[in-house]
């Protein structure tokens, strides 16, 4: 059962913009204003929707996101912005909301025109199907080449009067054009928190940090990549704000959400068949040790040979050394699903057998140890394979 | 007929270090002591080889290099430091010439010893067969994964007394873990002009610059890259200094045979089956024109869409906008294989067939105007297909 944050319904259907059919227009809605929060891409080509987005979010409110798949209505020329206009402007009305509680989001490919005939006329179905229990059609139409729709959802009980509990949850997509800068993906989460428009974006902040800023699937950066946090507030708890007892626990919770929803996105990334978390710790600080987590993750050679269950360490290490990161390349260990294969510039695999063996496994863990400082992170990818190609030379056409 | 700088013979034989079989020794010689100049990795992991060439280098002065393919002799531990220089002795103590006058360089894969006794025994037979023509042996002798051998002389009229003609040539290998930093691959350049250490040392750097620096397969930056440049002075030119008439033109040639051997390993990049050539023009310095142009080169979504002979251009662009480049979204313009794509934020398309039509041709030209200043660059890289995922899922085992 998943625990729904109090004031949110989605409906999710197929209204014919992706050609090979599938769900692909998703509504959100919340049954009265949220206090709102959104990040997006640093791309400077963004797309319509973003731009939207990022203007009306100024106000801290909103009510409703309207998301499809199948075209991300970005580079589409100024047509792209009177589409996504008249789109907003017809729900609007429908819904009899304030256009600027509104926000809007896309996914799919690039340069294309959304169809608007096509849209405006699922509205009224879309709005007719709206339910609490909607938000497994809702995460899967705002598929594209992900292979199962991601989402998370808990409950915590905060400090103090009541000792209320909380819903926290979200929705993501993700697959290809992944890189950690800023948010990456298309991914809405919802709270019943009451909760003030500072504490929510500090809170979005964190999280965002701790999860889309540390997955990576092939180091592309999306044109479109949006993460908005809606908070409803109907969990009637004392409002949250940024000096309360109770921000670091909404905060972390926020992050658990938007950290499992980023791991589902690097182990569905394009064609992977394998999960791949790095932890890297002993860094000089804590840009070092996302530097050089990310410069390995992001490494084909590293990718291909964890596809093929290859224990070809030293494109791990030859990744790590490629990058502005202060360390002794004598004072670092690897290991890899827990074995050690390098210490004091020396291979050390024991059992190269057993290693071969555990790489076989759908998850795998790397492990650097700089010995040069005490920040470390943790960070997420997936494997290489033919498949990402395959996908990726036909997409378009 | 190949133009062979005066005073250089060759060699390349087998001596069983590939597992596969196949040529994978080579060796250069210099009829005397040359002028002598390197450029290497600047990965912090560096392999044997290079740290031992650095070294010698010191002195500016080199008449023989040895290189093997199929072991980088890279994170092989102190044991295998002691290979290396076991090989140089005994190399030393056949030809006569000091070791400080004997390169090494490896390719292949890390973390493996090499099998010094086999080197040994083999080294007088690659002695015996070193001649002038034996300059395809040797570039076959340093494959790994490339798929032909790169090689290219020119021959070029200096200015001034005499008008001497000096040749310059080089041999390469590449294929994957290419990167522009610096040299990313094997390359030794060889000449038989006259010239001193510091306008030789100049013109690699020139030449390395506007060459190796450009062209990038997978963005990995190897433990071996080395490019090593000799001069023997057979040419008998006037001496050529950095404030010579002629040291222009020695750089431009230099940079010319770099290029040509450079465009070589971009086009035979692991698994390729295209050129691609990406032309900035328009931006504000040199930095922001190679960084525009780089972070396309690096994009798989671009790569495999151009593997796919797909018109995706929107990937060209936020690959563009992803990086710290300073320009106007608007003022942007992108031509595929001379066709305008993209103009004044809008998709500019007439005629698709005929873009999908040019875009079945092996070298494909990609060309972004930022029209944000005067800086140009120009760029090569390969598609990404399956087959480098192959290539590279199954290379160590």
């Amino acid at each position: 059962m998943l625990v729904i944050p109090r004031g949110f319904k989605f409906s999710g259907i197929s209204c014919g913009i992706k050609e090979k059919g599938g769900k692909d227009l998703a509504l959100i809605y919340a049954t009265q204003p949220c206090v709102a929060c959104g990040m997006f891409t640093q791309n400077k080509f963004k797309a319509h929707p973003v731009l939207i987005d990022i203007e009306r979010l100024k106000e801290g409110e909103a009510q409703v996101i309207l998301a499809n798949s199948g075209c991300a209505n970005a580079l589409s020329g100024k047509e792209g912005k009177e589409d996504a206009l008249a789109i907003s402007r017809q729900l609007s009305s429908l819904l009899g909301i304030k256009e600027s509680h509104l926000l809007l989001a896309s996914t799919g490919v690039i340069g294309k025109r959304l169809p608007v005939e096509k849209i405006n006329k699922s509205l009224p179905l879309l709005i007719e199907k709206i339910k609490e229990e909607g938000v497994g059609d809702a995460a899967e139409a705002i598929m594209t080449t992900d292979t199962f729709p991601k989402i998370y959802f808990i409950e915590t009980k905060i400090k103090g009067r009541g000792k209320k509990s909380i819903r926290i949850g979200g929705i993501a997509k993700g697959a290809g054009m992944i890189s950690p800068q800023l948010a990456t993906m298309l991914c809405f989460l919802f709270t019943d928190a009451c909760i003030d428009r500072e504490a929510l974006g500090e809170s979005l902040k964190t999280a965002v940090e701790g999860s889309f800023n540390r997955i990576l699937v092939d180091g592309d950066m999306s044109t479109n990549d949006t993460v908005i946090a809606l908070a409803s507030g109907l969990a009637r708890n004392p409002r949250i704000k940024t000096d309360s007892d109770n921000f670091p626990l909404f905060a972390e919770s926020l992050t658990e959400v938007a950290r499992e929803l980023a791991k589902m996105i690097a182990k569905d990334g394009e064609g992977a068949t394998k999960l791949i978390e790095i932890r890297v710790k002993g860094a000089w600080d804590a840009k070092d040790a996302h530097r050089a987590a990310r410069s390995i993750a992001r490494s084909p050679l590293v990718k291909t040979a964890i596809y093929g269950g290859d224990p070809n360490w030293g494109r791990i290490l030859c990744a790590l050394g490629q990058v502005k990161v202060k360390f002794k390349p004598h004072r670092v260990i690897l290991k890899i699903q827990g074995i050690k294969v390098f210490e004091n510039l020396e291979p050390v695999i024991k059992d190269r057998k057993e290693l071969i063996n555990k790489l076989q496994e759908k998850k795998v863990l790397l492990e650097i140890n700089l010995q040069h400082g005490h920040h470390r992170t943790v960070f997420w990818t997936c494997d290489l394979t033919e498949e990402y190609v395959k996908i990726n030379a036909h997409y378009h056409t």
